[in-house]
């Protein structure tokens, strides 16, 4: 599923300067205001999950990029783990997930979410990722969803001994390329990799884009408490950035080292401790130099961008390049923003917020996502379609810029 | 400086309905499109911050909400600890602040933020941290800040040993009150305590609102690692309920338990570990149910609420009341924003975010700030005076919101 000729990641500059950033504002707010007074009189019935009523309209093509799923043997060994048990945070959800009697994938489908019961929903995930070829493309196709860029569930093969991570990888990875290969039109995927032995891992990334031809890769954050920009890791940053091919970062629960203030209120993870273990690992990438080093590296993040573009004025009057000399940065980290990274809209279905990140960073570097099965597809689904854009900009959030920077045809 | 009468923290609901939140969003696009077209009008030569040029304006009145001072008694101890060392890492920058050849406050006035040193920068913040009367006075009076709601600068008292910590809280809210005394029109303040000793702490916070007529408290996020929603923290939290009187919750550097991937890079301090350290206080105060037990509470974050007006989607959809066997809270977390929460603009002035979190959690609980030394007062007027707001709303963050949620003169 992957095609040639991509676009480079270019983008409109960053507004950091006041003047500039009033006149942007300005011509923003008239263009969606004047877009948004058409879309809700476009829209009478205002039901947010319908297509609209009037002029004729295409349905929305739409690709999903950041959905879980496992195989069993993966499962079995997180299994082992849970059964050890240990201070890692992500054992709290895995010891819901996995640890419990199987629930049936008929009675797997989770409630709304007001007054939903998250533990017991934790209970259901189990069903949902190893399901890929029934239930899910089922729910798919109720809920118009074209396309999941499938990825190995947090926390991969993460928290696996070396050797095990590292076949498991290979097989995850081939399994994928099969579901892949029985259903092209409904599939994409990202490969995983061990970060515990960077040279495989490095192998195994080549293999998953030349021979699988996946459509990147996805790590889940932290391994052991190594981040990234770690010299040790190199070698996989710079296979990513050989084969030019997406790394996303995914959350997982905070480092042991990172962890004391997560371990109670549950808030190690979606809720909270997600995005500050991913955040924090996306600005050491930026502020470490890594992205000097490889300069044509490509990052995604989910969760609007784990709350980076929010940041992103402070980021760069408190790290521009030479200010401190612990800072290894060349560039600002705005500027590594338009450069290497792009973001999805997983878990966080805030029109306000969505408004806030295309102004920010620009539409071409945001792309839809749903968070099967940790988030509700009809939701997520509702969310952009709904959500107030112009049709050009809807677009390319559902599917345009996912089949450009991860080379899904269209 | 306090004043009765205080309006309740009340404001619009957070809007999580979609169909609510595109009619809320239009409106606001609209209004903010139309009112900018006037404002690029009225400003035709750009400049900033300069006043509007034509039609008849009045000065802006400026209250600066966070900033910061100490005395050289607190500057003595606070040598002391970092000569003492440890893995604490706010000793980061504490070491640069403290430990070093004193410099003229002649010579302290810092440089733009371009090009700067910011590891020299720090060396100059102790002289301008010790001059409350002085050079401070003359460059609010340069650039129109009409009051500095001052407070001890971080670490505060809270890094010293408990005795030491609770005298040295009782003499700096002295020194803090006279300073106010000699100069009422243009200093408010927010008095120290020493969570180390939360029954003195309760004690001396009643005597800085009841004697001294100070304007609230502020206190550096965790002490020791303990954060307020501790049971031993909750007499310091009846005492802020009780007195009626805002809780400051000021950044300092992530809490030993969750240092370790902030150690490099100098990641632990305003680049991204005050947030992600501050962020996390208050999220534990939202879910621990702590809230619930001191309904009237009222909370003030810095830097743009610590992004967690991004977070709000997510926290609302992830930490429902009752989802979760481990989470405490009765509310929403976008409730307890409503109720118990106000923010300032400290270290973030970007127009972007400013407009976001106005539409998010309501104006009437935002107010400017300027992080006086480590902030420039130039850069951060000049950011409340050009950014797109209309004049009801400058004023409101300039100086009314401030007038109401700390009780200051206008």
């Amino acid at each position: 599923m992957r095609q040639s000729g991509e676009r480079p990641m270019s983008g409109a500059p960053t507004g950091v300067d006041r003047r500039g950033a009033v006149t942007r504002i300005s011509s923003f707010l008239a263009a969606a205001a004047a877009w948004l007074r058409l879309s809700v009189t476009r829209r009478p019935t205002g039901e947010h999950h319908e297509a609209p009523s009037s002029a004729p309209t295409r349905r929305l093509r739409k690709i999903a990029t950041e959905e879980a799923f496992t195989i069993p043997e993966v499962s079995a060994a997180m299994l082992e783990v849970v059964r050890r048990g240990g201070p890692a945070l992500d054992l709290k959800l895995w010891t819901l997930v996995y640890n419990t009697t199987p629930v049936e994938p008929t009675v797997a489908r989770a409630p709304s979410a007001a007054g939903v019961d998250r533990d017991a929903l934790a209970r259901q995930f189990l069903p949902r990722l190893l399901d890929v070829e029934h239930a899910r493309l089922a729910e798919m196709d109720a809920s118009g969803v074209d396309v999941h860029l499938l990825s190995l569930v947090s926390p991969g093969v993460q928290m696996l001994e070396r050797d095990t991570a590292v076949s498991l990888a290979r097989l995850s990875n081939d399994r994928l390329s099969e579901t892949i290969r029985r259903h092209p039109t409904r599939f994409a995927g990202l490969a995983c990799f061990a970060p515990q032995d960077p040279a495989a891992a490095a192998k195994e990334m080549e293999r998953a884009i030349q021979s699988l031809k996946l459509n990147g890769f996805l790590v889940n954050s932290h391994t052991n408490g190594v981040y990234l920009d770690d010299q040790r890791c190199w070698p996989i940053l710079e296979a990513a950035e050989a084969l030019d091919a997406p790394l996303y970062i995914h959350p997982r629960a905070p480092s042991d080292g990172m962890a004391a203030p997560f371990r109670d209120y549950r808030l190690e993870g979606s809720i909270w401790g997600y995005g500050m273990e991913t955040g924090t690992h996306a600005v050491r990438l930026m502020l470490s130099g890594v992205l000097d080093r490889f300069p044509r590296l490509r990052i995604v993040l989910g969760h609007m961008g784990e709350a980076l573009p929010f940041w992103l004025w402070r980021l760069d009057y408190m790290a521009s390049p030479g200010s401190r000399a612990a800072l290894k940065n060349s560039l600002k980290p705005s500027e590594y923003m338009q450069r290497n990274f792009s973001i999805t809209t997983s878990g966080l279905e805030d029109p306000l917020a969505l408004r806030y990140v295309i102004e920010k960073i620009g539409v071409e570097r945001v792309m839809w996502a749903i968070d099967y099965p940790f988030q509700q597809t009809e939701g997520s689904v509702a969310f952009i379609e709904s959500a107030p854009l112009s049709e050009t900009e809807r677009e390319q959030i559902a599917h345009r810029n996912a089949e450009r920077i991860f080379r899904i045809a269209d």
